[in-house]
């Protein structure tokens, strides 16, 4: 597991005060590429110099407490299933404060070519990044 | 079923070139606050005089097609479910320039005191606008 | 001068409850690919086909009043000056539900290659829509 | 002086492939956001326990050199001028890649109780906060 902390920033709740619901996929997505900094340049060389990504083509959110400006968050990642091409990660959201869950997201991804947007298989480095750390 | 159409903006894609995958939650919820537009006042009535709102419980994003700027897309929305205090919501994102499902989404909500954040029955007039728009 | 009306978001506030600084540029550049509306293909054609944008150089804002979740602004853009390859553009930003004028922002861009992100030329067309326009 | 050092997230660019020019904006902040640590409870507190907030009243940005996805900025913050209610934060950002300056901010803020948006004094203790690093 890979833990990420951060902080609800100012601009991240919505007119009923609460953190947007759409936002919990963008802090999953920092914790993604939190994730992969034992690769060698981490998810930026990933992205910038091999040219391969990780598009979603599943999300499933559960939301079970809400976060507020002035929460910090800490969000436990792990690879609950690997695939050739595929993977599901595993992100639960836990409020600092207290150790309440706010949230669990399961994150399905396909290793693509970001040029073409073709899938294609996954590096051996990427899929030892991910085998390294297995849910449960 | 009740539709929004609007065009990707230029601040909306991501380094991968294509929508941001958190963004689709931010356009779901753009059409579910259109889905309400035959409401007394609509969405912000709703949530400004009344103070009733709806946090998501659960999320589930299929995402099948990019969306990239320049692309303008159509959301349809319907009412999957409806129980005593909670909704599904049923979203399908059509890529306008050549009819491509880009995504659907599901949205269980929960009819919700936003002073409190505990949820309440849901009010007939709103029970009767998810009730005029049920799924296929 | 060309108009733009569009509402608040629900996820456009911040932790004050009141549309978050930085949002002002965001609506702006909406505000400023409305006004190349009239050229062929719009903004969008000018940044997917033609490879040319106007990436900021410096930018003014005046907040005058606050805008929250309900509220509509309706943006007012001109062109306030016009060089050989920069240009500046001004947003008139009015509050829909009582004139108050909720910010002013004067946007200075300048004709750039996207590709190689070098400043080049305004072409002829470009030009005019800009000079269609003029503040004042 | 005040720093912040923060990477390019993957979400923050536009379809020009740079960070958006409203992002700017929420950088600041979030130095800004820094910038308090030092008072009791930092800019949290300051917020949610006070009630006291700063929100803008006018914003300079000179953009000088793009930010990409894979950079990282550290961002400079001072303040500038230090008035009854109103104070001037300066912003220099760094590119941490080669140490040019991508953008220079200068923020006007205006002490206000957040409850009724009214101006108010500057507590002694945020006075303090401002004047401990002045610009230059």
């Amino acid at each position: 597991m890979i833990a990420l902390e951060r902080a609800v920033r100012f601009e991240e709740v919505d007119a009923a005060g609460i953190v947007f619901f759409g936002r919990y996929l963008g802090y999953a997505h920092e914790a993604m590429e939190r994730f992969f900094d034992d690769l060698d340049g981490g998810y930026v060389a990933l992205i910038n110099d091999r040219g391969i990504g990780f598009p979603a083509v599943h999300v499933e959110v559960d939301y079970r407490a809400p976060l507020r400006f002035g929460d910090s968050v800490r969000i436990e990642t792990c690879c609950a299933r690997l695939g050739n091409r595929s993977a599901v990660l595993s992100y639960r959201f836990v409020r600092a404060r207290d150790g309440v869950v706010a949230a669990e997201v399961r994150h399905t991804v396909v290793t693509t070519h970001l040029a073409s947007l073709a899938s294609c298989d996954m590096p051996a480095d990427v899929r030892a990044a991910f085998a390294r750390h297995p849910l449960g």
